[in-house]
């Protein structure tokens, strides 16, 4: 990594040896050491958020580099609120969120990068992934149309694709939800008893949830082979919104700070424009 | 127009005897009435902000339609402002923001739409455009490189091409951002003298300002010819940075109020779900 981590409950993903398990969805450590609570935190996230959007202003003014977020998590992991509580203020005509759902039919006749390249972030901008390429070791990995051979082909794959974005300026963080199991059947339950949150719960999840540990398999794995310092992964403790969303904004401020994103030099002298 | 407009300074441009001079730049009527100040304004456009978020998630939530807000303006008009008020709490994942600058040599080997298409909003979304295919009836008209018989066919082209994306579902609501001459001079003069907003200034633009009729009239002229109510023209006074956010606002929220999303329904009976 080449920025210093803040304080944080997420875990930093090196090496292989890594365990998903070892991470506990409630930690709320540091946090929770000196912000027992949401209400707390919550003048740390503000702040945090104003410097987010100055950030975001110069790295736009800059042109040059930008940033990529992959978000990734199992089904109400949260994926859609930590984004839209990273996303809170920033101005946004300088962030694409670009969601990844089941691929097309002509997206399955090109390799599996291929409709995820055409959504890496321009320069100046900041790009957000709600599922991403990974999703290519995950669900197709726990339901077998990709085997161990295979998901190591991708897990290179993937490693020198990222690689290719960060030598054109890309900065890449990427975080995974983690929630307990307990914690996704009361969020499942949750959209079956209100009802305007029935349009979020589809009868397909449940077939996914009794996949849960095939799916921690595959999520370790894919975490263990494609973290290296210049796009890591982070494991943000998501049982706790609050946690999580802070987790995640003191991570991506602490990467632009270390960005350090300038306006680009102007190549004229003010003094000598006149305005008729 | 298919729903009430609010009370708004803003004139929505109707036949072709619409005249750009006839609008004040510096219009605040109503707002000004009641609320004779930006920070008497302020509660309404909070609500309203409120009521936008609401009303976005809904759209989403239905995915079915979408709507298209196109912005276009002088330099300094107050593009970039206006699309960063407009969408302040609004969630990034169900907006697209396409910003079109001059073309690349690839997208002028095509038709003028060809690159507009691409970034048309898909449904749920909320799509915004930071200039768009107007362009190409504005600064090439402007420019020559357009005259008035290839104008004639591009306007048709034009309405043609917003009738398809209506009929397929998308609301269009395109804003002209009005500024007067005197207004540009300062703003220009802005970006010169404060070096934070040196990077935003390009000795161009004053090329093009010495142009300010001939784009008057070309604006003038594109506006009376694709003014359809079902893909309306709203000229906005923006002088007031305050009067054109709201006049904005308020008229994107009727229009979604008129189109009342709902969330698509369910194919299962929630009771009948089990998690285990």
């Amino acid at each position: 990594m080449k920025f210093k981590l803040p304080e944080t409950p997420a875990v930093r993903v090196k090496g292989k040896s890594f365990r998903l398990a070892a991470v506990d969805p409630d930690a709320a450590t540091p946090f929770a050491h000196k912000r027992p609570s949401e209400s707390a935190a919550r003048p740390r996230l503000l702040a945090l958020r104003q410097r987010l959007c100055v950030l975001q202003e110069l790295l736009y003014a800059e042109h040059k580099r930008s940033l990529l977020i992959v978000f990734q998590a199992l089904d109400t992991g949260g994926k859609d609120g930590a984004i839209e509580n990273l996303l809170t203020g920033v101005n946004p005509a300088g962030v694409q969120v670009a969601t990844f759902k089941a691929p097309s039919q002509e997206e399955l006749s090109h390799d599996f990068l291929w409709r995820i390249h055409a959504h890496t972030p321009k320069q100046g901008h900041i790009g957000v992934f709600n599922r991403s390429h990974y999703e290519d070791v995950l669900i197709t990995r726990v339901h077998g149309l990709v085997d161990d051979k295979k998901a190591r082909q991708r897990f290179e794959a993937i490693n020198n694709f990222e690689s290719l974005l960060t030598h054109n300026g890309t900065r890449i963080l990427k975080f995974f939800l983690h929630i307990s199991k307990q914690e996704q059947a009361e969020r499942l339950q949750e959209r079956l008893d209100d009802p305007g949150k029935n349009w979020k719960f589809d009868p397909n999840d449940l077939k996914e949830r009794a996949l849960w540990d095939d799916y921690q398999h595959a999520f370790e794995d894919a975490l263990r082979h494609c973290s290296p310092d210049s796009a890591p992964w982070f494991v943000v403790p998501a049982n706790r919104k609050w946690v999580r969303d802070l987790a995640i904004i003191e991570i991506v401020v602490a990467a632009l700070e270390d960005m350090n994103p300038k306006p680009r030099p102007i190549n004229f002298d003010p003094k000598q424009q006149v305005i008729i």
